[in-house]
């Protein structure tokens, strides 16, 4: 059941990932890589700093088959279909709610400090889709987003609090379910965090 | 002592961390993602590289409170205030020479190859700055600023070569001192290493 | 032998790298640390991901100095020279060979799923000049360049499929010389794979 929400979120994540290079005018190869690093560079990031050794798709590729295929067939489809945009928020959030509940189970399961596991569960959810950006040379849209890592931090909180009470199912159900509704409300009210209006006059 | 040098070194690099997000416009939590990959990225790409698992905040997110708590303050600080820029450069400087100091020391301790000492003091001082601009898509100030890194690598010489004739303690404070000389002069005599002055026209 | 080879790969990289960064008015220093960047850091996330630790140049770190030697010589080379780029196409396709066979290599000699072995072999000839991309926040080459990394998958796929029949230095070698000759037909006939000309004006 984990293994199988994963490999949903690392398909959901690919598409986003296909999308944006698309976008950006990348070639067939391009775009299969940025779809690869949005889906796996999450989980990867977080093996390293866990000290997880190697990485978990180097001995089990199925995270990179199935990210491979998604960036492929969203290549090929976005060439005669015009882009779901609105389904695609939809499903972007429910891959970072599933990566950060997945992210703080493992993080719990490798005897992290109890601050450090809703880190490690939003680093999963977010850091794929902040390499991304790099590669592409642009400001990661993490920074300029909705309430987005925010909403990880919160679910990957909900996940700490009720792991000593109710087990590490509830735990990582309820962290799932309230990253997903924190992100949709953003989304839904274009929820943003303060930032200084004068920020590029700075300095 | 040493963790409370650390622990200095990691709020100052928050500060200026801090300041730079504020100016590119970011949001507050951007602002404090900024302030902890500026803090910690250094001594964490320095433990990777080293084999040292899981990096050291895993386990004791000390840094990673202080640079939080360090990068919130700077964000509501700077509302009201000007930007104490001068003294800034002088927190900088501090942090670069205690963190190579730290760093040398780290990697002394795991065995890593007399030569390979001054580099990861090095990494360990600017690299956290390098991921800060990274992320900000803009080219490492560390490339274009005075005498920055080439000062950690000094210090990082004294280092290695103190280490042998009189013991980690001098050592460290050699590292320390010399990085921290150097790096002011440079920034009070603005010395900065040749570069070839028409760089953008070749090629 | 091997070892050799390993070294030569460095050399040429690290030149390419530091004309690279010669380009963009970088001081000396910021030449030579793009110079190893490119040079060394394809091998280096490869040992991270495979989890060797610590990375091949703590310990012994020939390849380091080979790097930063190459890159200086070329930064006060090219003061006096026009840049060679018809020869440094050949060396640059030389390295990418090189560095993709013994990539493989390594993969396959630490547990690596076949599915990862080109994977690995890939990142070990194209990621250095990535990160060097990176560090100068400009979308990289790869993405944009003839053929480049699909070569690199191409040879690994050959090295994969050879070594269960003729052993490990028939692979090796099948696989170096196979990423070579795809690539030099890529940059002699301008091959490119194909991408979605209207990219830009997506979304």
């Amino acid at each position: 059941m984990i293994a199988f929400l994963n490999l949903l979120g690392v398909a959901v994540f690919a598409v986003a990932g296909a999308l944006a290079a698309v976008r950006r005018g990348l070639d067939v190869f391009g775009v299969g890589i940025i779809a690869i690093v949005t889906a796996i560079g999450g989980g990867t990031l977080r093996d390293l700093l866990l000290g997880v050794a190697p990485v978990g798709w180097v001995r089990e590729p199925d995270a990179l088959l199935v990210a491979s295929a998604a960036g492929l067939v969203t290549f090929f489809w976005v060439r005669h279909r015009p882009m779901p945009e609105r389904l695609l928020n939809l499903a972007d959030a429910a891959g970072l709610a599933l990566f950060t509940g997945l992210g703080c189970a493992k993080a719990q399961a490798s005897g992290a400090h109890p601050l450090v596991v809703p880190v490690m569960g939003m680093l999963t959810g977010a850091a794929g889709g902040v390499l991304r950006d790099v590669l592409c040379a642009e400001v990661p849209l993490i920074f300029r987003r909705e309430v987005y890592a925010t909403a990880a931090i919160l679910g990957g909180c909900a996940y700490v609090v009720l792991f000593g009470i109710a087990g590490a199912d509830a735990a990582l159900l309820a962290a799932v379910a309230l990253t997903l509704v924190v992100r949709l409300a953003a989304i839904r009210w274009h929820l943003n965090l303060p930032a200084h209006a004068d920020g590029a006059h700075h300095g």
